[in-house]
């Protein structure tokens, strides 16, 4: 990966002159057509080893285009709230929006590769993680970020030479302390773990370039002229239509059974059962949240469901419970044009809570398999690699110990029916119903397939779906309730008193 | 993955007969339009738990369709030439030719799987592997495999009924041993453990299909719609245009420096003392070739090199030296029908040595980023991928302690001027320089490039490229044979005695 960066690679100044002042011209001139007309977002990554440049090129990238279009990004140790969250939400938070560029100085590479040298993290350790990069970096391709990766480079000898000459400097003699003789040390190790490294996160789509860290201005043309021409390039292709390609279809079961047929909807529960089970399971639930080691983790909660199932009444018994600084509601609606300028999920990693907080959705990620996938608002492959994103997603939250419950919500089409008719006759809930509604229950059968495609799929261990047969509003809230409080108590247990 | 599986699906036998019918006339009728007009092969993965009809559903397949045009291949305990090569080669030997379907009973992820639940992997262990696995089915089916992958389930009810009713019955009591009812057993074991490789190795283009086994007339069904509509839907979709995806555009270096301009391409050798080396070399190679170890490891060096850089010639001063039943010489030049009806690496990889023998490929598998990239024999996207796609190819070699040896012979323009015009005037060296040859050398610096960049993207520790200075002959010639004994000892020494 290295080889053609260790050769001693130079440009004249009068070249260099020559040269810079036509691509600053290109470069800004694009990033006005990206802005413009851009319908995917740049992200450049800085990456490669101390001295090589790398903040003078963040620097110089700010210097040749418009700043004000530019997201910078360093990302120093975690800041508490940061700290608190699963590793990829600061990068989910600093993701450039379409049309504009953003710069990650160090990202989600970084601290796997420090910890390998050392020695902290095993070969299969780092594996593990290339594994996820692989899988983050194909998601924000797939999503449509373009992503240019740019690894600087020094020789060892070149790296030698470089502490000499600060050191030699009076001016510069002070940057040169025992700490950076300390990292030249481990310069071979170093090298071994991001050789690998590089090859196996370069792809088709979105390959490191490896730049020669020693000559500012070859380094510089080298970086301006790869940005150049890959944002170039994208721009324009983008009237040349790319027929997604198609992923297998997915057909129904043989017979009539599915997840949500086998369920028994109606359920018994008298209205003085559920307001004796309602104080007994609201006061555990307060309880738990008053545990000390609640601290020390966090809980997401996802509801979806048929229309009129009762998400609402089921969200409301849960918070009722809770002390209101500690819970966040999020009710997920059509994306906003913030929103829809950002890679799907984004809008989800948002609101992940911080430890001792709880999130609500009202509706959720899930949107792209049911709602998106049934009214055709995506291409067939984005909603069939969604399983895989979303699975990716959950896993995050459940690395950082983030208890997470999903509820579907099931009622039955005469349930239904019942339901939209006396919201309809109630002046208090009808906002509630909209021809939207009776449009979606139309679509009934399609929905049913999408949620059973959804649940196998999406169901795991460390977060799987519970199915609340709610023809009876009361059995449904006690079971949510329940559900809830059994997954805080295992999620508590597994944290040291 | 399992929750619809697990419910006890049934077709009654009117409808199943009905079905089975136009079902059967589709699939035959899909298979020759296959064979016909398709370009591309089918290949079913056929997994699950034991007695959910793999076996019969494999017998199935085979009768439903032309079975003279399935290849079906199970893959029981490795025979001696398997084991003697990389695991992968058992599959990459067995793989269907386009426009043919072949079914695999049991395929890469059977072994892991096993090797998890008896515990002899651990976690991070399978994850590697299912990394791996990942990487190839992306790889088949960026190289247009069609993968349909079925996965037969059972619940632990449904299993443990199943061998009730065998045994109950004396036709089939000698079927349940001791060793079924302990697989029985690790049920829940084996489900934790495929659960999540499932849904980790499902991707929107070859996802898992899960196929609840215990109704043989639901099973059937489910596996031959499924089976059809993918075939047919990738089939109608012929004609829809796909435009590759684009890689980022890579640049050549803003100086005029690479690897190869950074040679010195005379280098220094008398005939006289180019003899003395000779002998000794050669018998140093030779004395390497018998020693004990050497039948634990195999050899593959791959020549690359400018048109009359004298790779010829230096293969046979290897092989002057070797016992001629160890090593195979192979010669590659365009692909055969055979060759291109199977995803690129597949002709390398009929050619991987068992132990104790070498595979000399004259041209290699870089022909796709040398060749194949500056003539636009293949797309951008193809030749930019083929880099990750080598380089997992080489580590598996690496990992399966295969020397491997690779060779750029670089002679300057000049020289070989000369000696095309000399191949032009020797009559039996007539044979060697074609017009195709002077073309080639008008496209120099594309090579040049191709090669550098290639030498940049897959010189790695277990597979470094060696550079070969060649305008001298003599001593291009000892440095190829030092290199390959000093790697072949480097081998040797890996192998306890």
């Amino acid at each position: 990966m290295f080889d053609s960066a260790n050769l001693d690679h130079r440009i004249g100044k009068p070249e260099y002159q020559r040269e810079e002042r036509k691509l600053r011209e290109a470069l800004l001139h694009t990033q006005y057509d990206l802005k413009e007309n851009g319908t995917f977002p740049v992200l450049i990554l800085i990456a490669g080893v101390e001295g090589a440049g790398k903040g003078e090129t963040v620097n110089l990238l700010n210097g040749w285009m418009d700043p004000r279009h530019i997201h910078t990004h360093a990302f120093p140790r975690l800041s508490d709230k940061e700290r608190e969250r699963p590793l990829m939400w600061r990068y989910w938070r600093a993701l450039p929006p379409k049309g504009s560029i953003g710069i990650f100085f160090g990202a989600w590479h970084t601290e796997p590769i420090v910890l390998r040298v050392q020695g902290v993290l095993s070969r299969r350790e780092l594996g593990n993680y290339v594994g996820e990069i692989q899988r983050l970096e194909k998601m924000l391709s797939d999503e449509g970020v373009m992503l240019v990766k740019f690894w600087f480079h020094l020789s060892k000898d070149q790296q030698k030479k470089r502490l000499k000459a600060l050191e030699k400097n009076p001016k510069t003699a002070w940057r040169v302390t025992d700490l950076e003789w300390k990292y030249f040390k481990r310069y071979d190790k170093f090298v071994d773990v991001c050789e690998p490294f590089l090859r196996e996160t370069s792809t088709g789509e979105a390959p490191w370039i490896v730049v020669p860290g020693m000559d500012p201005r070859y380094r510089s043309l080298t970086v301006g002229r790869h940005l150049l021409t890959a944002m170039r390039a994208r721009l324009d292709a983008r009237r040349a239509k790319t027929v997604p390609p198609k992923g297998q279809p997915l057909l129904p079961p043989a017979d009539d059974l599915n997840v949500l047929r086998a369920l028994r909807l109606d359920q018994e529960m008298t209205r003085k059962q559920y307001e004796s089970e309602l104080d007994k399971w609201q006061g555990r639930l307060n309880l738990l949240t008053r545990d000390k080691r609640y601290k020390r983790l966090s809980v997401v909660a996802a509801f979806e469901g048929n229309d009129a199932a009762g998400k609402g009444g089921a969200i409301r018994r849960i918070t009722g419970a809770l002390d209101a600084r500690l819970y966040q509601n999020v009710s997920v609606a059509a994306p906003t044009q913030e929103e829809r300028d950002q890679p799907y999920l984004w809008r989800f990693w948002r609101h992940v809570p911080r430890r001792g907080h709880m999130t609500i959705f009202d509706r959720t990620w899930y949107g792209r398999v049911l709602v998106e996938r049934v009214e055709k608002f995506c291409a067939e492959s984005d909603w069939m690699r969604a399983y895989s994103e979303i699975n990716d997603f959950e896993q995050q939250l459940a690395d950082h110990n983030v208890v997470l419950v999903k509820f579907w919500l099931a009622i039955d089409k005469d349930e239904q029916y019942k339901r939209f008719k006396a919201r309809e006759h109630v002046s208090f809930k009808r906002f509630k119903i909209t021809a939207e509604d009776w449009r979606n229950r139309k679509k009934w059968n399609d929905y049913e397939l999408a949620v059973a495609e959804m649940v196998d799929r999406t169901s795991t261990a460390s977060a799987p779906w519970t199915l609340v047969e709610a023809n009876n509003k009361y059995y449904a809230r006690i079971k949510v309730l329940r559900t809830l409080a059994f997954a805080i108590e295992a999620g508590l247990r597994r944290i040291p008193a």
